[in-house]
């Protein structure tokens, strides 16, 4: 097999750049290692920003998100038993965030790759990624995973799959650097059959823990809490979990908390990751591929999709005029604005967590850190243009 | 002796407090462990608030501050080589902050209160405290550091001592709380007899670490340099300091730092600490007494002022209706804005100086902390206003 781009990865980065290089006329061929099932079923983010919603309608791919998302014009930020709002519209002059989750965003895309000719292989096995430094380099896998392997030959390859796909060691170890950070503490993640509970998200910073009520639909809420890295599931019935949901939120006014059945509950690991370069000779790294945030920020998606914008940019000004210096600053390009996420996603997670190594002045500092941000109009100015997403043009 | 309000210590607090008692027709007197020499001698802060300014001002003691001061309307952070102005003025709406150093301001307040016929004792011994949770507290010292012990008979007293002042530990150690940070480096702090090298203070992140030119006056400057807690000053030679400087506040395009005598070198050391509450029975702290900050967001002189300015309104309104609300409420009034000069003088500590715990995780975050806080304008007046003074009423 041939193709112009290879892509590996049919999350949202990968579905996306597949589409943004159709649009261009350029090839590609994408393949996954899950079912497509899989990848459409999985509840993950579903925060998106101003300039992602811009992009999905700009590439024609926005009409189910513009007629079934939600549109939030701010967020709520609790703690010492009051809310604050954060009127995000209002400090950024109106940009606001839409409430459509990754797995819709991802059924949109694969159903416009697949009504358009777009090959996508899932379900695949034994990728592997060869001839980076050269003209062609070639991915090999098994389309069965029990099958023989099938190789294709590209003009270049992007690694959009994960932070545990196989693209990203393949950059050397001698020229790599990746910077990373772990926190001292999970999100127990649940979501249930309910209606939302409150208009907007709330950030919750509990002495018993950060809690957050996001929604994903207005039939489905997604409800998170801190716990300890080493707690496991099985730890928390849906009855602890409630109860913990209802004393981390409650305010002095009163909240009403709507339960609902649990359908589905796990644990998620916090992580801050990022590598450099994001290329390596004919290989793009982007998303969780080259980046981790942690997901207080609600960034991860947003980052993945900026990437793409760039690489798409960058593939369009080779094959219609041969010149590579944009593809050359595609690390660069990407990587300021990365690490102005990376601080935020870290701000917003230290900020909101209770941290038990914290020292009663580190407690003080955060509460005085809420208090500042929820009562100066350029602090939460700053909250705002960030959470609802910086320019992609730094 | 009797009086209405026995002041311990004439920093800018206890004088600034003293006078503004005066000017309600409250009577004090206020008593000093150093000589006038050493207080009016010891070069320290030199950086005020917009608010402080009006304060001096209102009280009529601004003056000289208003004809010998210099206005700064913008600082410069300086970090990979090049120098980003924050414009505090246009980003606050005209606020500056004027620099004036601290012992100007003592000759001032001093000159005012004996030109009033203000009571100070300088060069006393053996400070104590007693009685303060009667009606009638007392304090006793010796007005020659061998000669008699002397008592005055207060309706209050204000410890405006210092952080190694006799006050605050007579707050009862079961219901004092204190709140501390201290920081793995230090600075290494010069005055020189020279011209200014910069028109504001830069502010310099550096790989070899932080450091800040600043100014006292058209001919002395005052420059720092982050060294190691451990470091002696006597292993820096004025050469050492001269090379070292050069190479820190150097820029991709050049930087002339303008050389002169170094008439004075010392290192300090960087803290934060906050005792809560700042108050009991009949005495009350003001200052560094109550709360320290680490110097590098110029913010302790200023909270010392913000302090009394609350205090003689509580003291007002007792003394003109009887009514002790307010002065009941004075930590809860002052310790609000206090952990926000706190968070903010922190935060400024952690982004400018090199901390040789940090992962190359953090060090990143740092430097996209400056990228961010140059570039995006409401990070910059969320700076800004902090730096010019947060309001008095939060």
């Amino acid at each position: 097999m041939r193709t112009q781009v290879g892509i590996i990865g049919a999350g949202p980065a990968g579905l996306m750049l597949s589409h943004l290089l159709y649009l261009q006329g350029i090839e590609s061929i994408v393949i996954e290692n899950r079912t497509r099932e899989e990848i459409e079923g999985t509840i993950r983010a579903g925060v998106l920003e101003q300039g992602t919603v811009d992009l999905m309608n700009a590439a024609g791919v926005g009409e189910r998100m513009m007629r079934e998302g939600q549109f939030h014009h701010g967020i709520e930020l609790r703690f010492n038993g009051n809310g604050h709002r954060i009127n995000m519209y209002e400090l950024t002059g109106g940009k606001q965030v839409t409430v459509y989750a990754q797995h819709e965003i991802i059924k949109d895309l694969t159903a416009a790759r697949l009504h358009n000719g777009g090959q996508i292989y899932f379900g695949v096995g034994d990728v592997s990624l060869h001839d980076l430094d050269t003209n062609s380099p070639k991915i090999r896998f098994r389309p069965d995973k029990d099958g023989e392997l099938h190789e294709i030959s590209c003009n270049f390859i992007t690694g959009c799959d994960g932070f545990h796909g196989p693209s990203r060691p393949m950059i050397p170890a001698n020229i790599r650097t990746e910077f990373q950070k772990k926190y001292s503490f999970c999100w127990l993640g649940i979501l249930t059959q309910a209606p939302s509970s409150a208009p907007e998200l709330v950030y919750a910073n509990h002495d018993r823990g950060f809690a957050l009520l996001s929604t994903r639909s207005p039939e489905i809420q997604r409800l998170y809490l801190q716990v300890d890295p080493k707690d496991d599931i099985a730890n928390w019935s849906d009855d602890r979990i409630w109860t913990e949901l209802h004393a981390r939120l409650e305010t002095n006014n009163g909240f009403n908390l709507i339960e609902g059945p649990i359908i589905q509950k796990n644990i998620v690991s916090m992580r801050s990751f990022v590598v450099s370069p994001m290329q390596y000779g004919r290989l793009f790294l982007a998303g969780d591929a080259a980046h981790i945030v942690p997901p207080t920020g609600a960034k991860g998606m947003n980052l993945a999709l900026a990437d793409v914008q760039v690489l798409a940019r960058g593939l369009q000004a080779y094959y219609s005029s041969g010149k590579t210096v944009e593809l050359e600053r595609y690390t660069e390009k990407c990587l300021r604005r990365i690490w102005k996420a990376e601080r935020f996603s870290w701000y917003m997670t230290s900020m909101l967590h209770r941290d038990h190594q914290h020292t009663p002045f580190e407690r003080a500092i955060q509460l005085a850190e809420l208090d500042y941000v929820t009562s100066s109009r350029a602090a939460g100015a700053s909250l705002a243009e960030n959470y609802t997403g910086l320019p992609m043009d730094l």
